[in-house]
């Protein structure tokens, strides 16, 4: 299994091409929950999420013959942006298998400004499957799974590492949890600095699966997925339960109410973008299902890609 | 006239009560000019912009007498909030007239967030002035306006002061321009930290009057007020316009789109909240009127408070 000694590792393995992230405060928030908390803003990382973290540390790591053949995956969200500029500044050849339903601004960045090949599949989980496993066999390409990754999961832990070294004393720490990677590197980082951190992963009670299967200790299915936060619908698979099983406190549950309020308070009071996934940590403390009065608490905000157009256009109006 | 030294004790004096704001870059940014371009981000300044910074020296050098009988302002935006909140941190009464067309979420943050006695009038600058006047003669109140004072133009220079002593070798700095007083106070902490840096101001071509009294040396007039930087609406006065006229390389103008543009470049691929005042100093540098290449170039971002109504409506309809 991978381990805080992995965390160390990514960590000087990809600190000179990744954004040490600033930790910004509130004295509002502050003020409101009675605590000091601490938000680590993976929203200014590079592409705009923590993936770019995991997705360099992966592709640092390959042998140089699985290099020369390149690298591939199937998303049409942060991983995918992630894994074209980390191949890129590798100087490998990325292939991204995106369903044909993704907005093309996100098929423009992926391809245009990050270089990678783009190729379109049926917008069915089974399609996108099937038409990357048809070009590993083809072409020998290596996949850079989004969460099912150890070393994935290692390079995603680098940011709670760095807000635990840059905040003395931080005694709880709250990560969004999708398809467990972020939570599980977070988990890890934080045990592994200190056994007694409190590690607390916050998902959307829509696709609860992450919290039903913690308590069952099967990994669980999602019966609905149209949560706000579109990062966060995928399922857990075997590695990412297993870390959290033996690392995380609890899961918690928000719904997405509480998330777009969360979001609201970061964009008006902090002035910060945040997507809703990225919010959903800070929703799981501003529920209070945890105490966390007087203490010291770490954050992870995960991104900050949202579509902007709708907001713009309204601004457009009014200049024309 | 306020000078260097009157930037260097106002922030010795305020320095424990206003955000160290952060510097932000953006590799992208940095590649499509050819230059090292740094974000003074006083977004991230307490109530949002840097008008905090002005309000509290002006209301800190008060004497115990004009403390005693409280302050007034009359204002819709930043600087109503700014008065407000740093007459409560000085523990001071602060009443601030502001038109019965202001939107009610600033009327409640000023009177309730901040404990300012809000009193209404009609919406022409008329009413606000006679209002004023009227309640000045009343009660005593000490007027803190919102750039034609010496103490408001100093607090507002400690901006540009921070940017300077944090990163080495800044060559230009661009602020934006309304009424004049951060101009004014960026152009004397730059020339005063170092004589060889170029000061430029930015405004809105439909409110071109500082553009125009730069040139004539005369404090000129707008005949249009719909530019959607509305923080940049008012014209210099003759205390500014000096200033501005000794100390200030040249001032540009760009469109509502450029300011627009450039507002969305830093949503999108900064992740920051910004007004549209706050990012007319990027959209000058954006025009390429000024030649930065190669250069390390300062960027006063004003302020970060929008209303985002509208564009939480459009999310609200998406989890209903």
């Amino acid at each position: 299994m991978v381990n805080y000694t992995d965390i160390l590792a990514a960590n000087d393995r990809i600190k000179g091409f990744v954004n040490k992230t600033p930790v910004m405060k509130s004295r509002t928030l502050d003020n409101m929950l009675n605590a000091e908390i601490f938000l680590k803003c993976e929203n200014f990382q590079r592409i705009g999420a923590f993936k770019m973290r995991g997705a360099l540390n992966a592709i640092s790591l390959l042998s140089d013959e699985q290099k020369s053949k390149g690298v591939i995956t199937h998303s049409s969200g942060n991983h995918a942006q992630a894994v074209a500029l980390a191949a890129k500044l590798s100087g490998i050849k990325a292939t991204i298998v995106m369903p044909k339903t993704s907005p093309q601004v996100k098929i423009n960045a992926t391809r245009d400004t990050y270089g990678a090949h783009v190729v379109m599949c049926e917008p069915t989980l089974d399609s996108r499957h099937k038409t990357t496993e048809e070009l590993i066999k083809k072409n020998g390409y290596t996949l850079v799974h989004p969460y099912d990754n150890d070393n994935v999961i290692a390079g995603a832990g680098t940011a709670a590492y760095e807000l635990l070294r840059e905040v003395n004393g931080i005694e709880t720490i709250f990560s969004p949890v999708g398809g467990g990677g972020l939570l599980s590197g977070t988990a890890l980082a934080s045990k592994g600095f200190n056994s007694n951190i409190k590690v607390y992963g916050v998902e959307p009670n829509i696709v609860d699966d992450a919290f039903r299967s913690f308590k069952s200790g099967n990994v669980e299915k999602n019966y609905d997925a149209k949560s706000i936060a579109d990062g966060l619908l995928t399922t857990l698979c075997e590695r990412t339960l297993n870390i959290i099983k033996q690392n995380v406190d609890e899961i918690i549950t928000v719904s997405d109410q509480e998330i777009l309020n969360a979001m609201r308070f970061i964009w008006e009071r902090m002035k910060i973008v945040v997507e809703p996934s990225g919010a959903c940590s800070l929703a799981g403390v501003l529920s209070k299902q945890i105490p966390i009065t007087n203490k010291k608490v770490g954050v992870i905000i995960s991104g900050g890609n949202i579509d902007l157009n709708e907001f713009f256009n309204l601004l457009q109006n009014k200049i024309k």
